[in-house]
């Protein structure tokens, strides 16, 4: 029983439409009368169900045609299950032990059946907030990052290519639209959908309304995520978007994918474990200090840039002769000029990085959706205290990103400010 | 008879299809026993008819699957001709009076029927190196580029609108792909395709293919060619694209069209302006000492940006309030913080114009296309010369070019360059 057009499931009409769809019934074996399905959208946008059953097991997302989290007063197409299955698979294509299979995937019914994450894997950012170290994490993360960026943009792919996917992902515009307006709009005006942890930060909130030169350099970055098509990026990398258990990291839920700057996604992912680093001490209590937990966050942010550095640049240099056309070998053909390139590119996209990841900070301080790692702590003025300092790191990156030339200096400026 | 699929056609079949089309013979007026067809195509790459009765004219520009100054051993899609309609509609909707109406488009035929530029309208190249000058250029090329780059922008656009042509005009990825190579690649390597004023210019040509920083520059560029969607350009915008009298500027073959960066063609346009400065030694005689000419040039490369900048940020304030998304009104709400973003998309936009228009110049000079300015200099050894300099002058601007903070400083370095 294929629906021919879209009917928002529950538990019930789930299991018909498993049964009637063999990419996604064969996945359970061959006994079918003890499928066990569990409802566990915790995010945003979407629900999404378990299903098990004796002889194996999958999850089925469907966007519905509004913003779970607001309901239907705030629409959002449902077809942003299209690209969120697009991204999976051609995401998946280049690093796939670090992106969930695609079993199925019904566009009319905007329905995503994959690989189920099984226990012990638990969102990254719940992981942060206990304080559990994961050693595999940063050569997991720089390597999806390195791998699904390379081989999406002009240093991997030829220009019809590329301009083939970035018209595709063109029509992903309702997403974009979204992060344009909470991530780069919303935090530096009035909008009824801001808010911060009050009375405490309204001053900092408002404060960030008036910068000029906030405004100014958000300005700018706004239009590279707007207009610079460099590769096919995730679009929503923060801590919540990784699942992991000590041996596996799994990135999910692309839904916002487009063709964008690499920086946004690199961003992202560091600016929401500087958040983790100063919710902290809003978490310390006399059993557990976190500084150590402190101590390895810090690491993490260093290794993971440094290892996605390291990593870039070895696909770049193993395909420099390849079908790129980016740096065209006959003209990018001394070791000194690769060199130079290399150094030129990896600083933009540096500063690109840390441009995005502070205004990823601040729309998590001062925006619409808040990150559990602050809202955890119930004590509100010790958590505007550690929300502030981290919205002062966040200034102080947007402003002056481009005078850090190196990783180990924001880690430096991260501890003055704690 | 409309015909149903492409043929290529020649002076006769062009009368009847003329005759079979409406919208075509109603132009000519109520006698078509008197169709006078000339071909006048002296551009690189189609076929062009005026077409004159006793009641009317028009041109049709045909384009056919090749490169007509290579052969058919250089495909390139038909398909352009469509890009190039549809640019001269959404160009002519913004500026109508410098864009020549389009009266009929046949995509089967990659055909286009527009408004005749009757005589004593030239190509504007052709003025230049007669030594004409053109006392309205300036005023209407800086209106023609603010109005077409501003309401194709996301200064004045929404996100969606935007998306949506840009998905449309990356389907014009052979002409972009064309321009990758004969601007940004063929001059820095060794190609087939490469000539120059040989022996004179030999060293000049190899100096350029080993200049690492200019190489490393130029990919900047190609990069933002490629990835950057900031407006509907023209895509080829040099002194040829433009056809003119004392009272008219009219501006033709936007079949390079797509989504890029503004400075590239107000590059292109001053970049071509430069070459023709530095061509005017070589036509100056006993008769013209072509040194007030060559003043006039000066000027009117500054007038130009000095013009055009003064356009655009007028069309930026009357329009602040409006649907554009890239500065919201609620943001950009004061008249300091205007004024700072306004000078920062200016300074960054001047800087893509002198980095754009320095790479169109060198590629005339030492790739495959030159221009008729140095070409229609005999002396091989005084066109060198003039080549030369300007040669100087491109890589200067391409390496040097975010110290010039404003148009006279150019001015200036190319008066101490000549």
């Amino acid at each position: 029983m294929a629906f021919s057009e879209f009917r928002s499931l529950d538990e019930k009409s789930l299991i018909e439409y498993i049964k009637a769809e063999p990419a996604l019934s064969s996945k359970l074996g061959s006994n079918l009368d003890d499928i066990k399905i569990k409802e566990v959208g915790d995010g945003n946008l979407n629900f999404v169900y378990i299903v098990v059953a004796l002889g194996g097991s999958f999850v089925i997302k469907q966007a519905l045609p509004y913003i779970r989290c607001i309901g239907e007063s705030w629409p959002m197409t449902k077809e942003r299950a299209y690209f969120e299955a697009l991204a999976l698979r051609e995401h998946g294509r280049f690093s796939p032990e670090h992106v969930p299979e695609v079993y199925h995937f019904d566009r009319t019914m905007s329905l995503i059946g994959m690989r189920y994450l099984e226990p012990p894997h638990i969102i990254l950012r719940k992981g942060l907030i206990a304080g559990t170290e994961y050693p595999l994490l940063t050569e997991h993360i720089s390597e999806y990052m390195a791998r699904t960026l390379y081989f999406t943009s002009l240093l991997y792919r030829s220009t019809t290519e590329h301009k083939r996917a970035v018209a595709e992902f063109c029509g992903n515009v309702e997403l974009c639209r979204l992060t344009e307006q909470v991530v780069f709009s919303d935090p530096y005006k009035v909008s009824q959908y801001n808010r911060c942890t009050s009375p405490y930060l309204d001053r900092d909130a408002e404060a960030v309304r008036e910068d000029n030169v906030l405004k100014l350099e958000v300005a700018e970055l706004k239009s590279k995520f707007c207009e610079r098509s460099q590769a096919l990026i995730h679009g929503d990398l923060h801590t919540g978007s990784v699942m992991v258990t000590h041996e596996s990291t799994q990135v999910i839920d692309p839904e916002f994918a487009f063709y964008g700057p690499m920086g946004f996604d690199i961003g992202a992912f560091l600016g929401n474990l500087i958040l983790a680093f100063f919710a902290q001490d809003g978490h310390a209590n006399q059993v557990n200090d976190r500084k150590t937990y402190k101590e390895w966050i810090l690491r993490t942010i260093e290794e993971t840039w440094n290892l996605f550095h390291k990593k870039l640049i070895a696909l770049w240099d193993e395909h420099k002769d390849g079908s790129g056309e980016a740096y065209l070998p006959a003209i990018y053909n001394n070791p000194e000029l690769q060199r130079l390139v290399q150094k030129k590119f990896m600083e933009d996209l540096f500063h690109d990085t840390l441009g995005f990841g502070a205004a990823k900070m601040i729309r998590r301080i001062v925006g619409v959706a808040h990150v559990e790692d602050f809202e955890s702590i119930t004590d509100a003025s010790k958590r505007a205290e550690c929300e502030r300092r981290a919205l002062e790191m966040a200034k102080l990156l947007l402003k002056e990103r481009r005078k850090f030339q190196a990783i180990t200096e924001v880690v430096l400026a991260i501890r003055k400010l704690q």
